[in-house]
């Protein structure tokens, strides 16, 4: 749990007068409900930034289920206390309040002394998770961002731009750490559907590796089979299927009796187990989600005879143990396919948070968009724009 | 499946009339329960060993619980064919018969030509699975043994020897293939009272390493406690002390804060994932057995945020891909332990099958000794000695 500190009036009344705001950000100061802690405040325009660090203005945020997590303080992933907002009132640790979000494309507004290879205009990525990046600007240091190699002149959007930290890492690391796979391996995975599931076929296919996907029956599937085809999926079934025996001779004759090597779990239970089962000898089963919120249950002998490993994949771990150089890279890889058209944004919808809308109403607006997702009424990933004129 | 053959009852006949016999087997030539298809045959001295191979005498045989799935037919370890007992009847291609055990205590009687580094009354013990170890003789290739550098006169037990190559690798090789364990770190295992598991805290302690042992709460639980405490165990638990939450905080006191970085699981189900929950960031946990016959039930959050590694050990497999070279010292080191007093030979029952007692009588005693098996009628290791004179 964060210090609980309620934001002070004072501060509400001083920063929400002006119909124009040059500078806003989404805070919350205790650990809650997003769509009841989540507050919009204006801030004062941010000081020369200090040396090492930039002030950079953020292009498109995303909103990740994990944020919501963070929020609410059941994460393992903190956020970092906002102090270059306002010195003098929260922001400071008398009012300690935290931006939300892990994930966003910025732009460098202004480089303080001694920063190297980042320029005016240059575009950036975070680097440290759970920065605040639903905000119109902040001060970082340079170490907590990655400069992209491309902007919007290279033909990278910014949808990309804004969704280029959490999910295309996770699946490319997800393909890469776990097993040595070579062109014409198999891998499956459940949740194919997922914004990570897309990534991973589209990935998967530029690097010539099949993929056996597992989605959920549904009444427009043949549709959602032939989009995920259509994205480089070399085989879709349904957990059904798995469930019919002649599933298995079926993907004997696909995969040539070639042993999956690498199985993708975001679901756990039952779909799971039967995803596992799939699996040849020495393979390695990778968890990053649990959207069934049930375990991951497997025969011991799985273990034992099959010789499986069961793995759990968090980019956030990842980040912690490697080197600026290989995040570095990595991002450069990303935006690089992205660039080639072999990565595609996720669809999305953009909110925009207008620069003439009052704090209460941008904070009515943002506490919506938590309400609605935990109801389930976004299909698509949300983009907020902050925007400052 | 094992093809179905019977033994014919010509040779039956033949080698079940001399009172006092040479050579006898504990065989079989279908699948199924070993009390009903296990049978002693007798059969002529064997020829002189070909090149590269020797003819062997058992000294002591084991019994263990996976010998009787082999027999059962639902283990993935197949027997070897016995076309070395005799070469027109029963062993031929026409007439499949498999000797039963998988470890066993041999000395060699006789050297073929071309063979390196063996001599006659050298103790070796078996490098292939399920060759066959429930007879007195056996003619087998060099590569199938290996010699220990002990013997009798060095202080290594018969029981010693006839143990010494499923058991005693496994606890080795699962304190080592793993994790890079150092002095003073900790490890935890479910099922410590197993015959793995004594061997887990002998080895344990003489590196240097701690062991939180886990045992069923029971009767004489004190005295067994100080039991494998007596074998070097460092803390005992029972699952129910994991239930109370107080034992939290004792073991944080023991390991001084300091994260248990392996858990080892015989058991599966609700023992392992209490077990589990003990374990630090980045640990591993390996499972080589399921006496509850539950999965292994994890909540996948485990996997993901405290980095949890889950994988199977079995022997077998670590066999086969393992160098000659690598599986020679690890036996020279096994018995080295052995010989210093660092590992107990386990609490065993020795049954004599005598060379005077005819081939229904010894197919009578050893169908007893698995329907006794089955009933859980020992509670020691069932060692057995096939009488030559």
């Amino acid at each position: 749990m964060l210090p609980r500190a309620s934001l002070p009036s004072a501060f509400k009344r001083r920063f929400s007068l002006s119909a124009v705001v040059a500078n806003r950000a989404v805070v919350y100061s205790k650990n809650g409900d997003p769509s009841e802690v989540l507050t919009a405040v204006t801030f004062p325009d941010l000081p020369p930034p200090k040396p090492n660090s930039v002030n950079i203005r953020f292009v498109l945020s995303a909103v990740n289920p994990a944020d919501i997590n963070t929020i609410e303080g059941v994460s393992p992933s903190k956020p970092t206390l906002a102090s270059d907002l306002n010195t003098s009132g929260p922001g400071s640790k008398d009012y300690p309040i935290f931006v939300g979000g892990n994930e966003g494309l910025a732009e460098v507004v202004e480089v303080g002394d001694g920063v190297q290879g980042l320029q005016k205009n240059d575009w950036v990525v975070m680097d440290k998770p759970q920065l605040g990046t639903w905000s119109t600007h902040r001060n970082v240091a340079v170490t907590d961002i990655i400069k992209l190699p491309f902007n919007a002149s290279d033909g990278l959007s910014k949808a990309h731009g804004a969704t280029m930290t959490v999910n295309p890492p996770t699946a490319f690391n997800m393909l890469k750490e776990f097993v040595d796979l070579k062109e014409g391996d198999w891998i499956v995975q459940n949740g194919a559907n997922s914004a990570v599931g897309k990534l991973v076929i589209q990935i998967a296919s530029s690097r010539g590796l099949n993929t056996l996907n597992l989605v959920r029956a549904r009444d427009n599937l043949e549709k959602l089979m032939r989009s995920l085809e259509e994205l480089g999926a070399t085989r879709v079934l349904t957990y059904d299927d798995l469930r019919d025996k002649a599933t298995r001779s079926k993907i004997q004759q696909w995969t040539g009796g070639k042993d999956i090597r690498l199985g993708l779990n975001c679901i756990g239970g039952e779909a799971n187990t039967a995803m596992v089962k799939l699996l040849g000898h020495g393979a390695h089963l990778v968890s990053y989600g649990a959207m069934s919120k049930q375990p991951i249950s497997l025969p011991t002998s799985l273990f034992i005879f099959k010789n499986l490993t069961s793995h759990g994949f968090w980019q956030t771990q990842w980040s912690k143990v490697h080197s600026r150089k290989e995040k570095e890279d990595l991002i450069a890889n990303l935006s690089s396919m992205m660039v080639n058209g072999k990565l595609k944004a996720p669809e999305h919808d953009i909110i925009v948070l207008g620069a003439k809308e009052s704090d209460e109403e941008v904070t009515q607006k943002i506490r919506t968009i938590f309400s609605d997702l935990a109801q389930g009424k976004y299909t698509k990933k949300v983009l907020i724009r902050l925007e400052d004129k």
